[in-house]
């Protein structure tokens, strides 16, 4: 008994026997007596498909349009899902985000939400309805439709379950819940039944799309529990909660890589003050994310810098580069499009030392070479070469005991 | 110089092609000089698609959700379309319907609007933009979206013409304009350059689907000028506007049919007041339009009667009837589905004898048997066999020498 926001993502709404088991699904949440608030992220393909009709148009789209546009996916998915929830014997109606209204800052495609009125949810809910939201949109104080970028119908569900104050946020998805690694590479992986909001974002950042990473910060300011779990089945998923005494006896509790990576390195730049912000700016004014960066100091007022941005902001960046060195005066510029990154994560770090060391061990015992580290203070990452990406997360995974439970 | 709204249809922005010339056309538009409001239909087929996929899931699908459902085809393309126009250079803005807001009552489906404040459209329009608008929607009283039925798009067009005060409605579509007949049955069938409310009202009533009757009433009442015109090329089109002198020299202006009929008779009814109510009550209260009535009187205090009701009502209205023909004591039912209806169009019937007498005159020649008649003051509407219906349609549009020129 109480108040839960399910949130069921593209591959969850897919077609319509899909909705159409969603609508039971929910039906059974209602008949044990909770009171349930939907969110739907559109079809899954739909805004891929959007996007490419606008791209056609324009390269790059204009900004309030493509939001206008790829609003209609979750419009669709909302008005479908209604129906099919009226056919189950369910009170259903539809908001989509102008009419609560969820409203957000005016950034086009990647909106933030600043409010949610309860008024007309808390109405439609004591009316024994099930308000079915659109997720991903909301309106800018000008009255123009805003949508929260990838992934955003998940905010949308965890912001809605704060501002409800819900006892809890069911994210269903296509897997069954947060794995200790991508169970595509290591069949050992195992699911995670309970993490901490902290080793979450660490996740989300590091690239698990299980849950998008401004949902989770969302959920860890206002300590909202989520609950990651398939839309296909009815076993528990993964608790994604406040950290406690249990998690903490775990040294590692999930490895993960990305093998998204590109490596740049520009070797014997004179080191003077301001040289790092010389240049970085273009790169991040080219809207080019940099990841990881080292410095190391050679003799001589000379210093080699690397570091890594996203495969496909690779050549973009090579060229700004190039051009950045030679006005400089450094001797050379690298680039290494064939590396990944692989990271250990898990809050039992912090009490923990020798964990780094241990992880270094494992890669080296498996004649893994370390070209770049990065560490945070429940995280590990190790850049090395592409090749060996599948190797080094199953030796992780043995190696830190995932492939066994939980308690170490 | 001047104010122009141009509503493009479903087929003028059927794909990406076609959308950016409809850019380019109102680019030249705007060029000239004057200032523009778009409204558009949804991509050819996309409505369609939408209802499919909603009777997929409830047989009658709930209207509020499926209004909600709809309405994200004209948001497609108006967000589109803003994209094609700002590739050619022109300041677009869309507008949803409950941006600006467009208030309707809140019939689902068939909504009527009320009103439509044009402060925002004024304020862009004066700021030198091409305001988008989404054709076909609402917003009722409670904020939930409305749509306006079928052709509804040219409703919202001329409904915001008449609110702005703008000098024209153009209609794009994709033929050239009304036509004297269906070129598809008479070869020699030809544009008409102008036309009054009152008869393009009547063609609009007999199935000619180049405009939407609600939006013929709407600019008859405000006298709001509509231009049909092909979105395909520059000809102008067929002039919609009020009734003038050189119209009245044309005894008959076009020339129209409907194979979508069928003739129900139920004969020797005992003669009572209040019978007619008894055998059209259920059938309308079965939302069956009624169309033609006759009623002949026998000796005995006995009366046959015959009606038509569209062909796809035809085998429902026949179960109703023959029911109630039980009930009233009637000696028999008969029904032929094979019927079509001619009819001829004209102000200038109103003043001139012997219209209908060489319309009956001119079928009889052919050898064409009326069964039925029905009259208004600038039409004359006879059913006759199906097998005739081409026939019937040729002869007259010459008998009437439509096929040379409006002055006869």
């Amino acid at each position: 008994m109480g108040l839960i926001v399910q949130k069921f993502g593209g591959t969850s709404v897919a077609n319509i026997e899909r909705i159409q088991n969603v609508a039971k699904r929910v039906k059974k949440t209602k008949d044990e007596g909770n009171d349930v608030v939907i969110v739907l992220s559109a079809m899954a393909g739909e805004t891929n498909r959007l996007i490419e009709l606008a791209k056609s148009i324009q390269k790059a789209p204009d900004p309030r349009e493509l939001d206008v546009l790829l609003a209609t996916g979750e419009q669709v998915s909302i008005a479908l899902f209604s129906m099919a929830a009226k056919e189950v014997g369910l009170k259903a109606v539809s908001f989509l985000g102008y009419q609560i209204p969820i409203q957000t800052d005016p950034a086009h495609g990647k909106a933030r939400i600043h409010e949610i009125p309860t008024e007309k949810l808390k109405k439609a809910i004591s009316s024994g309805a099930i308000p079915v939201v659109a997720g991903f949109q909301g309106i800018d104080p000008e009255g123009d439709i805003t949508t929260l970028g990838r992934g955003g119908s998940d905010t949308t569900a965890v912001a809605l379950a704060v501002a409800l104050g819900a006892d809890m946020c069911e994210i269903y998805t296509d897997v069954p819940g947060v794995f200790t690694t991508d169970p595509n590479i290591c069949r050992l992986a195992r699911k995670i039944d309970k993490i901490s909001y902290e080793e979450m974002l660490e996740l989300a950042s590091l690239g698990a799309k299980v849950l998008e990473i401004r949902s989770v910060e969302f959920a860890m300011r206002y300590k909202m529990p989520i609950h990651v779990r398939s839309s296909f089945s009815d076993e528990p998923g993964t608790m994604v909660v406040e950290e406690d005494e249990s998690m903490e006896k775990i040294l590692v509790s999930a490895v993960t890589y990305s093998r998204n990576e590109a490596r740049i390195t520009i070797s014997k730049v004179p080191d003077k003050p301001g040289i790092a912000a010389k240049i970085f700016s273009p790169v991040t004014d080219a809207n080019i994310v940099v990841d990881m960066i080292i410095q190391n100091t050679r003799a001589g007022d000379l210093t080699d810098l690397t570091f890594t941005v996203a495969r496909s902001d690779y050549e973009r960046a090579m060229e700004i580069v190039d051009k950045v060195a030679k006005e400089i005066g450094a001797e050379r510029v690298a680039g290494d499009p064939h590396i990944a990154k692989v990271s250990i994560v898990g809050v039992g770090m912090k009490n923990h030392a020798g964990v780094a060391a241990k992880m270094f061990r494992i890669l080296s015992d498996h004649g893994i070479n370390i070209l770049m580290i990065s560490t945070s203070e429940i995280k590990i990452s190790c850049v090395i070469d592409e090749k060996y990406t599948e190797l080094a997360v199953r030796a992780l995974h043995e190696g830190f005991g995932l492939d066994k439970n939980n308690e170490q």
